[in-house]
């Protein structure tokens, strides 16, 4: 652990895992990858083009995108790593034998973090003999080299000096790591994902409100808010800011939020074939006119800029 | 219906009244207000002042600011203006008696809007006796000459031409009205709002992560998603976009959303005096060291950069 992460295993090499790989490169860390996929070092590649941007802001990009080697088995590679980070798919069973091996091959006390989107790492580490205690999640969000986000999810065994180190070592990337104390299924974004789009499903699905106009009642109004300060200090700002303004706010609309609450758990989403199709009818017909090539190119252009104005500032890191 | 508006009335001008107050004024509309609270018209002027800036992006400061009357008595003023937006508490019966005068006194088929945050108008019309069919939830975000967002909710008797007029005028303020078909409690993004804060709140209470750390999971990670493409674009998005997006992502990720939505069900928030204690607890501490006028400053800096890097792309109002 003590010893500095210059070479990163990257198993599995989707969609996550290439956007992990971008980042580790656009920080000079040599990445060995796998992916058993037909086509997936050409995918790379044809990522690492689209990322040339990004690449050239941290040096050449012919020498940061060139700083991998695809390898068709990653075991014998293992022992030269100094950091894995676990990309497969997010099932229980393929990622138990996954680890045992991962385990079996890395040099022990080598953090083996996995990309797994919320399945806890207890979960599948049993059949690992060697060290167990230097696995966890980390968690990234898509695309990875852009969002700061990654939750750390350790299991009950795993060591405090493990969880120091990854979080260390991804702050050292440019990320905002956060630590989950407890395991819990869905981690803590998916989680309030999942609850914000039941609720928006429900809306639609009942045909009070347009695909389109959901969207716009949260990227016009309260997530706008969301992207700056975060739920609680949201709240906090609502009570009139200060340290009293979280509570002062549940106290003055805590009564109105439980009877919308109610109201919300009356009209759950059910996941019902006749919900799920109205939901569908309702998405198509809202987002029929989107130019999604555009949609993308502008997005990411609008988050970069957001992001480059929020790192200039002391508080909005909270 | 048919004539400009040109003349506004602002009835209850605390933080609501006082921010559509500024836009009214920014777009050269004469403004007659009222609020019984004392200092009330002191408060509006140090409104005016801290929002100088984006006054003077629309003309003259002293010019615009200037183009109000303060009065004590709003209803023998009433006959003379062309919209009203009613910002009183949300009290349902002080409401319904503020309805009655404002529907007597307003010529008929002037729009009266009520920014209530939640409660349908359908609750509140039952005393007016003169045309109940011009009356409509015209909801807006903190502030609301910043935040684009604004909820139109009309009740069953509301003509769809009030409806109309009243998307066009809140449209022709630059700002982004949805429509919602159906009332329901707390609308649309006050019902999402209770729905993540409602996850969030169980999170930070049993331990799971700081408040501090919630509010990274949010404005680090998907808040960032939600503020540009909004819940059902990003989800399109994450199921590779296109037309078939939505759809694709639902299949996929469906069944582990669904186990999800089980836990946070099971660990709901219960809003009890011990999970509130440990809430409240969390949050102090999580926002301790917060320099609140600074995030305020900055949060306003940094959403003004946001709303103007949107504004030049053709997707970001989806």
């Amino acid at each position: 652990m003590a010893q500095e992460i210059q070479t990163v295993a990257i198993v599995g090499c989707g969609v996550i895992g290439m956007g992990w790989a971008v980042l580790f490169m656009s920080q000079g860390l040599k990445v060995i990858i796998s992916d058993p996929a037909e086509g997936a070092e050409e995918s790379l590649k044809r990522y690492l083009e689209q990322a040339r941007s990004f690449l050239e802001e941290h040096g050449s990009f012919d020498q940061l995108a060139s700083n991998y080697e695809f390898v068709s088995d990653i075991l014998p590679r293992l022992p030269e790593v100094d950091f894995v980070q676990e990309n497969g798919p997010e099932k229980v069973d393929f990622k138990k034998a996954l680890m045992e091996r991962l385990d079996e091959h890395t040099r022990p006390g080598v953090v083996i973090a996995s990309s797994s989107s919320g399945i806890p790492s207890s979960e599948f580490i049993q059949q690992c003999k060697r060290d167990p205690g230097r696995i966890l999640i980390g968690h990234p969000f898509n695309p990875p080299h852009l969002i700061p986000l990654v939750e750390v999810v350790p299991h009950p065994q795993t060591s405090l000096e493990v969880v120091t180190a990854t979080m260390k070592f991804y702050r050292s990337l440019g990320k905002r790591p956060i630590l989950l104390h407890h395991e819990v299924p869905g981690f803590v974004s998916n989680r309030l994902q999942a609850a914000i789009n039941n609720e928006a499903y429900s809306l639609i699905s009942r045909g009070i409100v347009s695909a389109r106009d959901l969207d716009l009642a949260v990227a016009q109004g309260p997530g706008l808010r969301w992207a700056l300060t975060g739920p609680i200090a949201t709240n906090a700002l609502g009570g009139g800011g200060g340290p009293g303004g979280f509570k002062q706010r549940i106290e003055r609309l805590g009564p109105a939020i439980r009877s919308w609450e109610d109201d919300i758990l009356k009209n759950r989403f059910d996941w019902s074939v006749e919900r799920l199709a109205a939901l569908n009818d309702s998405v198509e017909e809202g987002l029929k006119d989107v130019d999604w090539k555009n949609l993308i190119e502008e997005r990411d252009l609008v988050l970069l800029k957001l992001l480059s104005a929020k790192s200039k500032t002391k508080s909005m890191g909270l």
